[in-house]
């Protein structure tokens, strides 16, 4: 009986998109966790090279790609860049606290 | 030759490890686009509905949630917070784009 009332149908619906939505955010977490896992790496590997903790370079190549692979799947590029920035932020000042923790004599 | 000169091995494991970060992103676009798609179908739904774009109840829980699976995953759950809430940003702008439209009797 319930699945012919609109009243629950919607909800229904909404409840079922919510459901979807929560197993995306929980592989989201999952790749940033394994990405940020790889770029701990890296900031290591700069450190040891003594490698400046950010490539502005590297950084708009990034940025280039991840524009035009947001536009091919209908995601706002805009947004994908404000994304990929806030990692990239994060990521520098990770690499940075490796860099000052290896510089440190103590 | 290249294999054990040290110089030639490091750059090669950073380039591998780019590698890996320009896979995990192309993922991470491929998802929020996904994640997209099923929050615009709730934007519809919630205009529909007359439900109100944003739902601080939900999003708390969304946070906290959040938080506990970065936890498991060892990434800093301040930091998925912050992705989360620039998602969450989003979405409710969309949703109120998508009641506007749906109230413009034009």
């Amino acid at each position: 009986m319930l699945e012919v009332c609109p009243m629950t149908e919607v909800p229904h619906e909404l409840a079922q998109a919510r459901r979807s939505i929560d197993n995306l955010d929980a592989a989201l977490i999952h790749l940033l966790a394994e990405r940020f896992k790889i770029t701990q790496r890296v900031g290591y590997l700069k450190a040891a090279l003594d490698l400046p903790p950010a490539d502005p370079n590297r950084e708009a190549m990034q940025v280039s790609r991840l524009r035009e692979l947001a536009e091919q799947a209908q995601l706002d590029p805009e947004f994908a860049e404000k994304v990929l920035t806030l990692i990239i932020t994060e990521v520098v000042r990770h690499h940075e606290q490796i860099r000052d923790e290896s510089n440190d004599p103590g």
